[in-house]
């Protein structure tokens, strides 16, 4: 893989991850929006409704990739910390953000826009806003951080902001190819041999029908930046396990 | 929350996460199995295939925290490389344990234990097995590391012979009330007060319907150790939403 391609992390915020009452999606969502912009995600953490927690790992991150986008922690309520943490972390102050407060004055009714929907007009000093079409009280992005909502429609949503704010990569291009018949342990070192023939690709194996007595088999991955490179070596892959005797086709894209 | 409590990290080992092939369910399953057994989850990682990568996280988490349970990377081809580096991250040698070694030789027939699968009896020195009830080859524990597979099925199985070694801890108990009619920003102020009320219980606000014409509301969750006392806030808290005139009912458990 070219160093060229931007890199970047993903910081999940929220007790209700930790304690398992919800089931993350969100770093799912982000890596696929991400691989389709030749990003590369090299890593991700979930941390708690801490704010030395957030501060610790939203420093380590930004100084380590071009781009972290943080989800969770920004509506109304006590627990929403995350835009003091990221304040925190940026050294900055967090005055409310005129455009914020026009957008959530708007949406709220007379009376209704009390003191903690307020809250979420507040943005640390030098950030602009990510804009919600859900439920309009944005997110913002400060520096490489793009601090977005937990829950995973607005989530989703917001993405749509961020994107043109990226520098694109070269998109990964990946192939499967399905064996069946055999555990992954029989195909290791045809495996091993293909990856060491082409380094710039990355190779790996998924195995399915675990332990039951119906088909067994695993799944192939190749995936690399170069197309033309990548066909070759999954055609050459092919070949070699078929000369093997084993039953492998690709089977995507 | 009392600190008597041991604290505990996840690892997830895998391209195919941050790649956005695969979505990652390890993580809840181990927090409700964690949870259950009265241990805190503190943080999570995600790193892909890369020595360095998991040896700084493991390194990390744990120095920080009594328990660390990793996921992935323990099968017989060539990217499947979290033993070595466990081993590396303890500064130890990665000899094949005679009892992994037995385990897969009685499993595999002559001629199908190869070099490759033989990779998967690899132990770091000084770790103990961790048995796999489904496809048998182990994972393993060493220090106060727990090294599981990746593919769910084995990796929950696995966590029947990690539970017996682990210290509990009081079981954090949680209820759930169900606001409904209006959005969280409404009540925040009173989940304010009942959180300042009472330091020793969490709670938390997840809002549903989002920018929707169906009905909204929000999931206020109140958690904590003491069962007298999380029973006390939740009555209080119900109490004090009704006086507001926003309709609240505790749904769970």
């Amino acid at each position: 893989m070219t160093d060229a391609s931007p890199t970047a992390a993903v910081l999940i915020i929220g007790d209700e991850i930790l304690s398992g009452r919800t089931q993350d999606t969100n770093l799912n969502t982000i890596a696929r929006f991400l691989a389709a912009l030749g990003i590369d995600l090299k890593e991700a953490r979930t941390v708690g409704d801490e704010t030395a927690q957030i501060v610790g790992a939203l420093n380590a991150l930004r100084a380590t990739h071009d781009y972290v986008f943080t989800t969770g922690g920004i509506g109304p309520t006590h627990d929403d910390i995350t835009a003091d943490a990221v304040a925190q972390a940026f050294g900055v102050a967090l005055p409310e953000h005129p455009d914020a407060l026009a957008i959530l004055e708007k949406r709220y009714a007379p009376g209704e826009f009390n003191a903690a929907r307020r809250r979420m007009a507040r943005v640390p000093e030098g950030g602009t806003l990510i804009a919600n079409p859900v439920t309009d009280a944005p997110g913002f992005q400060i520096g490489n951080v793009f601090v977005m909502a937990g829950v995973p429609k607005i989530m989703t949503a917001m993405l749509e902001d961020v994107a043109p704010r990226l520098r694109k990569g070269v998109v990964v291009h990946a192939a499967t190819i399905r064996v069946s018949g055999v555990g992954e342990g029989t195909v290791a070192d045809i495996l091993t041999a293909a990856a060491k023939a082409d380094r710039e690709l990355s190779f790996g194996s998924y195995p399915f029908g675990h332990g039951s007595v119906g088909e067994i088999g695993t799944n192939l991955v190749v995936r690399g930046r170069d197309q033309a490179r990548l066909k070759a070596a999954v055609e050459a892959l092919v070949g070699e396990l078929k000369a093997a005797g084993i039953s492998a086709s690709r089977s995507s894209p």
